[in-house]
């Protein structure tokens, strides 16, 4: 029935809406108010500009319309809050936590953000400024404030009575955290567990041994492996003195996964991270733009290469027919490699410690397939050009098995290297691969052509 | 101090904790005790075979033991499990949810799976059973039948009663779960509402209005889109007719995101899903071989499109030297294109109904950069090849354009016809992708080049 319910409630398009707000504004707002987040952001999604999307933006419940912009996708989120005024940024601000407040402010100017900020409540502005501190793609930058803390002298008993008190207001508490005078994280107890205690029971000694912790300076893809090692729901974040400052919530972690999945996967494509559907044209061909010029200097490098043999290929040309295929299967052979460890490094699992064996394990590989496809090829090659026969077949095998060989060492180095150097392995990584690979590739073949076969 | 304290326990390598099994097995056995299953995984990884892998097995508490091998890589999971005894597997069930119970079963052999599954307690014997039914990538192969489920007429104090006594077996104990009458979904109260009810009030009249709710049959894709869309920490889960079976956490779909996203991503780099760091060189080497060889044979195409135009090449050698970048610019713009449909449709923000549009703007952004890099292109070549001046300039880029655009077009329709097939939009879509791009490259400068420079 539920199901049965949100149909219905889903029907309205972007242009119904537009239309409604148009001649039946309260129809509109009654209907707006039904929909989730992200249905709103759907509908705000469809919009052909920012002024249609302000139009209905004003006429989402005041509740909503913090986490609809939450969700709609950063340059579209930014372009809207900068024809909110600083009244209506705070009212927006008025129903968030903490940490989507702090999001929030830092999409908008620095001076609408003070602006704003002067205007909140001294509480809420203490805790928004501590958050916004951080860096974005932090711990800190992740954690929200709002937690349910107490001392680790309290009994359940007191514990229950406080948080009766002054729970209502967290979202998501499943955990207690519990902290020492100073303020220092001791532990979690799950919610759960004061159900079944005693009311006198002192809560330290129902703390939770081995539970994670993060660090407000941690990068959050290693909070994210936190989540995934241990299988919790919620991890307490702390400062460099141990103080318990928030705590990040498994939902959170979930967007995070996402936009490193994506960043990867974007970066090892050659394009930037920040590509988006949503984007205009103009904007988009810049960016992508950006990276294809950096290939057209790599594939101009691998052209010179060819370019050195031009003598040799003006009198086989045999050899131009057949270079793209060496080139090729080193691009895909080294790329299969590189998603490997570059998957691998952003899951914790290719690690300094094993990165050897990863490597020896790469190498072994292509040895293998090379060996395979230098035989392979080699024959095809033999009957393809029955006048250059055999010794065509060699050539083109050795080029083959030399540039996969040098394909699986680079496509596991690359990333090796550029993770060692403290720069995201998958940044221009494939970019340099295949220039590794068109360039080994055509001067092996070309090269060794040039000895034996003329 | 936490982390002080698992800074020392971390510090047994896989060999030191061989020797130690081999010389003082009690003292390994107090070591592995202290160790966090995805700690005592990393152990079992570091081992060199199967062998030692179970000497350290057989040292784990019998408690962990379930979840280290859930934790290890499918392939070396279904190796261990291979040689235990079925008494063994079962006491590695005793200690799990159901859902991991019916993910361990699942890994062994069939006749293997019934015995274990005769020796199981009746009650939990129906509950792994039902389990074992579903697909492993859908809702009901993600979800626990543990759960908390009460009637709608209960009051909270009898729910709060009914909790204590027996509640303790749950784990990550969020939500109350009410179903009517015949045991149908109604709806979740969040655990902490509970403690701020007065205990008359009735449970129903707390139902949490637009809670998501996965079905059974639901891919897991789409469930793990639930949980970013709702941002909730579980989903119940319900089958055809509406009955609440069982329930999904967030920390289970972190584990999806993952997957899909490794999916994703190994699929365009052309690489099997269960390619691993852990598996054998010999069959990594295989499961690459199969791909490597379709892209041979798409390269053998391209290059057989090279072969009609060996005359032209002959005449002028600079076309075999510039062609390899009029099919690399297409080869990188296309996947382009590709990897940003193929990830807004995993992450479900290019759908049917929008993807009009995105072909409509990709197709735009590869006319701006495909007149870009013509213009580009045909200047640097003009000045590369001075004795064939302009004309060159005119047909290189005249050939980048066409590729260009092409790779955006390929590019998105692609993925989009894929899915529409309910093919997977990541499978093979980058070999036929670049197919596509290197035989339009290729054919378009030579075939331009004979009409106009010959």
């Amino acid at each position: 029935m539920a199901k049965a319910k949100n149909k219905q409630l889903k029907e309205l398009t972007t242009q119904d809406a537009l239309l409604l707000a148009a001649e039946r504004p309260r129809a509109l707002r009654n209907y707006l108010r039904k929909l989730h987040a992200s249905e709103l952001c759907t509908l705000l999604l469809g919009c052909r500009d920012d002024d249609e999307r302000l139009v209905l933006l004003e006429r989402i419940p005041q509740m909503q319309r913090g986490d609809v912009l939450l969700e709609l996708p950063e340059g579209m989120q930014e372009d809207l809050l900068a024809r909110l005024a600083p009244s209506e940024i705070e009212d927006v601000l008025e129903h968030l936590d903490s940490d989507d407040a702090a999001d929030i402010l830092q999409a908008v100017d620095k001076e609408v953000a003070d602006e704003v900020i002067e205007r909140l409540e001294p509480e809420d502005r203490r805790g928004i400024e501590a958050l916004m501190g951080h860096d974005e793609e932090t711990a800190g930058g992740l954690m929200q404030a709002e937690l349910f803390k107490v001392r680790s002298d309290w009994t359940v008993e007191k514990v229950l009575v406080v948080l009766r008190r002054f729970g209502h207001e967290i979202e998501n508490l499943n955990y207690v955290y519990i902290v020492d005078d100073n303020g220092r994280f001791v532990g979690v107890v799950p919610l759960h567990k004061l159900l079944f205690s005693e009311p006198e029971y002192p809560i330290a000694q129902m703390v939770k041994g081995d539970f994670p912790v993060a660090h407000a300076g941690q990068d959050q893809e290693a909070v994210a492996q936190l989540f995934e090692k241990y299988d919790v729901l919620a991890v307490p974040v702390v400062d460099d003195d141990g103080m318990l400052v928030g705590r990040i919530t498994a939902d959170d972690i979930l967007d995070v996964m996402q936009e490193e999945a994506t960043e990867d996967m974007y970066r090892l494509a050659g394009l930037s991270g920040d590509d988006d559907i949503s984007e205009p044209v103009g904007i988009t061909a810049y960016r992508r733009g950006v990276w294809l010029t950096v290939n057209l200097g790599t594939a101009v490098l691998a052209s010179a290469v060819v370019a050195i043999f031009e003598g040799t290929i003006s009198q086989i040309v045999a050899l131009a027919v057949l270079m793209p295929i060496v080139a090729s299967m080193g691009g895909i052979a080294g790329t299969q490699t590189l998603t490997v460890i570059v998957r691998g490094i952003a899951l914790g699992r290719v690690t300094f410690a094993n990165a050897r064996r990863s490597l020896i394990k790469e190498v072994s590989v292509s040895i293998l397939t090379g060996a395979g496809f230098a035989l392979l090829m080699g024959v095809v090659a033999t009957f393809w050009f029955p006048d250059l026969g055999i010794k065509l077949g060699l050539v083109i095998g050795a080029a083959l098995f030399i540039n996969l060989i040098m394909a699986g060492l680079s496509g596991a180095m690359i990333p090796l290297t550029l993770q060692r150097m403290n720069i995201d392995p998958a940044l221009a990584s494939g970019t340099i691969l295949t220039t590794v690979t068109d360039v080994v590739g055509f001067f092996a073949f070309l090269g060794l052509a040039t000895v034996f076969l003329l």
